[in-house]
């Protein structure tokens, strides 16, 4: 393994300095005959951390794909079910594709959920498990089971999902509680169920707006309580946290701080969103991630958790310097403390993990997302300049 | 003057062909000897428009500028007009900055506001005004008398604004006339009043919301009509008709197309924004523009309206190709329409401004917005590979 000497770097913009990495881990000292690396006075960040996206469904690399789907959720979920064969979408193949695109955007963790149903069985787990073998050592992959299209209303699913844990996926998964599976007792218990007895923890996909996501909320509140799950339960999107109701929602809030309950938001631009700040205040565990992208969903995306940053600082009006740094600590201390992530930091004995980023300051890194210098993985270097040193199949 | 043969190139992303450029503009067959060039299969699109920014302002080139100002709209415009000039910032330098950027970017049209205050008095318009001047033939500069200090709380800016016009400013200005002026009456007057004097179109910034904001829009309205200026009034921002009352939103909108008042969105992330497919389908011209970027106000942006044509999809949950394509329309010909431009397009006898750019579709050059392989400006290279010709300053 190579020691490597960082010299004139900025950690998180700070005053320049140089940086040792020793067997793979930040260190206080250079160990002799460490490589050296000129950082030429750039800033240095922890490895950018995805920690919602569906690796098994992007079209990265096929032909354009023409979109011509209805507008409800349930349009685009049918659709992409329907065409994934007729695309020649291959989990296996797609996934690596995105993660190494996603390496060159200095991402080093991602958390992907993964589809489950009864049409495809369990063929986007096993293909995203081969990628995350293949690419051990540059990115670590965790794989959420996804029951994408449902749970209750399409018998067998249930025990997909429990199949797909015993297999591997480290989270459990959920989806629309009321708006998709039309029971949400039924589909909660059951994930509460699996969580129980694979001892994992829950990463629920939650679109639903208003009151309607509330009462899933409260439900997901209660379970989590009577499971003694707290810490261990995220909300991906949580729609409802944006609604207009300011004291309905600072009252869920609070019961969701209490619970210890996580969010992931994606700060889409059309879409109601929770407002990060008010969570951060809380104390609510708060991450991010591209969702899918590239994908029969839509054609926006790229996987630049930066750009993420951005877009999470325009859609809840974050101007100041100091704002923006909480978007880009939700793209990265923020991913990390929800996946509860080892070593994931900048100190001597962290892992080295790291990307180096275009800009004087940090938010000026976020605004302006030139191509990232040099990431790295474990001490490796895994991108330059911001192409991954894999290339994609 | 060069005459030129675009060989092997996808106009609006159709069939591939080749295009020829006589005396710049584009013409049915190629000129004797008109120079070669392999477009490699890309699409070409008119010019970019960028109908709404403020050359005068951003802070491009400068050190970076730590934001802590304050979160109301009288927060940022105090703090701006008061650091101007401590900051180094000088119109004329800035304005050539930004254009030249825009240029990389594709944009061959600008309209900018420039400020008008008894401050700075038109220190801002004359800047802005030797830039045009110096770039012309490279880019077109629009300029918009603006006043964004308020006119009526500071006696001297109707006056300032008036010696700008007779100057050359060709659009008369507005904002806010309740929120800033606090006198919606005596502005809206006072703007109709130099426009009639003036004999030049308005493009007044309306930020306010919901009934408030409506109810100036029925004042601008009901100006329109008495001073017979229909076509020559746009209102920018108009976050007014993002309001959550549709019913009354739908109304106030049919009251625009009537009066053929236009309309340009920015379309932000955090605010409510007008209904582009809405607005489409009542055949109100829509444009669009980057607004300031890297400014006092907040560091994002960067001129690209090809992004901007992104932002304005995802804010209005454009999915489908033909709604992405909406996104682009408003960022060339709808621009191109507000702004009256003559022989815009890419039709024989059009100006040659175009733009050459990466992807298989027209969707996916707004989602990739790869650096613009050539852009053109009256039949001359204006910029390659993403780099305008000229050096900024
Ligand atoms: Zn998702
Ligand atoms: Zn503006």
């Amino acid at each position: 393994m190579t020691n490597l000497l960082l010299k004139n770097v900025r950690p998180m913009g700070q005053t320049a300095t140089d940086l040792a990495i020793t067997d793979g881990l930040f260190a206080k000292m250079a160990a002799p005959g460490a490589e050296e690396i000129d950082c030429g006075g750039r800033i240095l960040i922890p490895g950018l951390v995805e920690a919602h996206t569906h690796l098994d469904k992007s079209l990265l690399g096929l032909p354009w794909y023409r979109n011509e789907v209805g507008p409800r959720l349930i349009d685009k979920i049918t659709n992409e079910r329907e065409v994934k064969v007729a695309l020649g979408l291959d989990p296996r193949v797609q996934s690596e594709r995105q993660s190494i695109q996603s390496m060159g955007f200095g991402t080093t963790h991602i958390r992907s959920h993964v589809d489950v149903d009864t049409h495809h069985g369990l063929a986007g787990i096993e293909g995203v498990m081969a990628t995350r073998e293949k690419l051990a050592g540059y990115v670590d992959i965790e794989i959420v089971a996804f029951p994408q299209s449902g749970m209750i209303t399409r018998p067998g699913t249930v025990e997909m999902m429990d199949a797909a844990l015993a297999m591997g996926a480290e989270v459990v998964g959920g989806l629309d509680p009321c708006g998709i599976d039309r029971d949400p007792r039924a589909h909660l218990d059951a994930i509460f169920g699996l969580a129980e007895k694979h001892g994992k923890p829950i990463d629920i996909h939650l679109h639903e707006r208003d009151l309607l996501g509330g009462y899933s909320t409260e439900e997901i509140i209660a379970r989590t309580l009577a499971h003694g799950m707290q810490g261990k339960v995220t909300i991906s999107h949580a729609f409802c946290l944006g609604g207009m109701d300011r004291s309905y929602v600072g009252a869920l809030q609070e019961q969701l701080a209490e619970a210890r309950i996580h969010i992931i938001t994606t700060a889409p631009a059309s879409a109601p969103v929770p407002a990060v700040k008010e969570l951060k205040e809380l104390g609510i565990l708060t991450g991010s991630g591209s969702d899918g992208f590239r994908d029969t969903w839509g054609p926006y995306g790229n996987g630049d958790m930066l750009e993420r940053a951005m877009f999470i600082g325009q859609r809840n009006n974050l101007r100041r310097d100091d704002e923006v740094e909480i978007a880009l600590d939700i793209c990265t201390f923020g991913g990390a403390a929800i996946m509860e992530l080892k070593g994931y930091g900048l100190a001597p004995g962290d892992k080295a993990d790291a990307v180096l980023v275009e800009g004087e300051t940090l938010t000026d890194a976020v605004v302006s997302r030139a191509p990232r210098k040099l990431v790295l993985k474990g001490g490796k270097v895994t991108a330059r300049d911001g192409t991954c040193v894999l290339e994609a199949p």
